[in-house]
């Protein structure tokens, strides 16, 4: 039996959102500013904080680059990011999170496996200096995100929290890596938490996790208030809203707040109700909120009402009949086998975002040419080269109508 | 990193859906059976199952009631739904979900937990038999929900699956009732999976069940197929539209077929990829779709697309990492603490959905009357009485109200 909250009372009012672009000129932005600021000062009296989250445009550093290529297109990123966190700072954000894949260097690692060390750890070195120099000026915390080695040698995708003095205070390794990505990475193993002064406890998840119920449920039993989310997706597969929708979802089934960096478009700040209260717009937009860590977890139903409704949910969650959600072989997988393993699905991935585009070019070339039979050969070639991704089931449309053209 | 998905080949045709309203005559019955039987021909040809949710109106029991009567009152209720079950039957359903708390005994048990032995056992079983032996004219499946004494002395709120010959198949018992709710019933602690011949594996949840993405994950990582889900509610504690787009949420992130039979209004059908495909209109009404058990499970994203996306979610998942889901005293419980025990809250509730809102229509009186000083006493006793539920915060409002008069 569940009933509808039922009443409002000590519901507080919704918190002040905005949503901010880039402004054209100094004078605009000067203007743009003022307001902001005032609000700023009413946000601390208060004992709001007010998070940011951009939606970074994808920057994609090219393949074919060498290390030391690669490594001044990092810079050319950084400095592009960099003016982001001035615009988060100058409005006055106590904390900005910026999308996965921060520097842009997802594609060059899949193609350059063997040179990851010439480039990761000097890649990220600079990510974290440069932009938390430029976020410390402002006295904000930033959450940055990329691919990186860590001291056991494996590559985890990781998201970092600096603090405002620009330090790190922590790092995630992402839990979840979907199939083709866990082939060339490591998988964390554990959600840590982050205590901090003015921000509550608080976690960060990468993309795909969240597709996951379990890792936001995790950081939520472990006593976050907040998940700080870079990501190039929603948290379901599938099409239409779904994406944002199952977004609201884990926000409201753990009663916490969801701040979603995500990259070229969709940033936004979602409450523990499940409420998106700002969204970002435009090309490196900004979703911005001044939130109540505190607040907006009012709720329950016409018979038992909480003013932390986590109180309640988490008592009536029931582990002990949990048990095969740790089963490391759960019934599930022997109904539905896999053809390809992770690693060679990770294989295909890499060169997938990379050469496989190309070669998909030069078959069409072929088939626009009118030869026909050396086009139908290649898509051929390539549907057997690459199964499952966008290029076998393209390739497969081509051959497809081909086929239907030779024979009419 | 996750991308939408990207092609739709292979992707199969909507299921047919179609919802029905109760006929005004006879003719209009017949009229309208013509097409769904011929419907139901196309759709045994085509290895389909037709499943219907029931969204029956609240048809409750008064708690006053001796024991005689609420079973003649049972039995009143059970006519009435004896001629949904034949309403389905007759539109060609393999399958019938009845919404929670199915013969309307919820708030009877609440007010008279002393007798419960007198009128549950005799209840459920005429509900199994008469609504049963209705199903099985039609040789159609059958799920009712009740509160029920088990052979432990417990009481368990119980969903019952019905095969085609009206026998039972298993039952399932709620995992997580509410915090009220759990004070006077004993929590179930397994989620029982059903194997049936032309069902696929069939498994069981019961309204909160489903605010915990716990409930359906693990039916899911048993293998069901299917969710066959009586409530009174959505699946999530909030505003809007959220209970409703959870529900879609728990659908996709399992890729399970979702049954909603919810009372009063609400009964949907949700495919694996979190589409509702059907609703039910109106008093009694029915949603009804045919289904695929196999199908609309494709998904995936531009680097690896699955024709069942479970063979890639339930391996990317990382039960390694997902220890604190099973602690029974994860780090939350401390930081968040409960006023009231779970058998106080059960009390409460109790006796607000029986005595309390006479009580309160009482105090309604006394203001009415202008026995301003008595009313007030009234409300603040009500708030006394009944913390936390409707009665108290209504009582709140009033108290103010009625102070805000006499000071002006």
């Amino acid at each position: 039996m569940v009933s509808r909250i039922a009443g409002s009372r000590g519901i507080p009012q919704d918190p002040k959102t905005m949503t901010t672009r880039p402004c054209a000129g100094a004078l605009a932005l000067l203007l743009a500013l003022i307001p902001l600021k005032l609000i700023s000062a009413e946000k601390a009296a208060a004992g709001l904080i007010r998070v940011a989250a951009a939606q970074a445009q994808g920057r994609v550093i090219d393949y074919r680059l060498g290390a030391a290529e690669a490594l001044a297109a990092v810079d050319r990123n950084l400095s592009a990011l960099e003016s982001i966190v001035d615009r988060a700072g100058e409005a006055g954000s106590d904390v900005l999170v910026l999308p996965e894949d921060t520097p842009g260097l997802l594609n060059w690692v899949g193609a350059n496996e063997e040179r990851l060390k010439e480039v990761l750890p000097e890649a990220v070195g600079r990510m974290k200096r440069q932009l938390g120099t430029a976020a410390a000026r402002h006295r904000m915390y930033l959450v940055v995100c990329s691919d990186f080695i860590e001291a056991d040698g494996g590559v985890y995708n990781t998201s970092f929290l600096l603090g405002r003095d620009g330090r790190e205070i922590g790092r995630y390794h992402k839990v979840c890596p979907t199939w083709g990505e866990a082939g060339a990475r490591r998988r964390g193993r554990s959600f840590p938490v982050f205590p901090t002064t003015d921000l509550g406890l608080a976690g960060m998840l990468i993309c795909y996790d969240l597709v996951m119920p379990e890792t936001a449920r995790a950081l939520a039993l472990k006593g976050a208030d907040i998940i700080f989310f870079p990501t190039m997706g929603g948290a379901a597969i599938g099409e239409g809203d779904i994406g944002e929708q199952a977004l609201r979802v884990r926000a409201v089934e753990n009663f916490i707040w969801l701040v979603v960096a995500q990259r070229g478009s969709g940033a936004m700040i979602i409450s523990p109700q499940g409420r998106i209260i700002a969204r970002a717009e435009g090309r490196d937009g900004l979703a911005m909120a001044d939130i109540d860590l505190h607040g907006q977890r009012e709720g329950g139903d016409s018979m038992n009402w909480q003013r932390d409704m986590r109180a309640r949910i988490f008592r009536e969650r029931n582990p002990e009949a949990f048990e095969v959600l740790t089963d490391t072989n759960a019934p599930i997988l022997a109904k539905v086998p896999i053809a390809q393993t992770s690693e060679e699905a990770g294989k295909i991935m890499a060169r997938a975002l990379t050469v496989g585009e190309e070669e998909f070019r030069r078959a069409d070339a072929l088939a626009a040419a009118g030869e026909t039979g050396k086009a139908i050969a290649a898509f051929e070639r390539l549907q057997r080269e690459y199964p499952g991704t966008w290029i076998d089931r393209r390739a497969q449309e081509r051959v497809e109508r081909l086929r239907g053209e030779t024979t009419r």
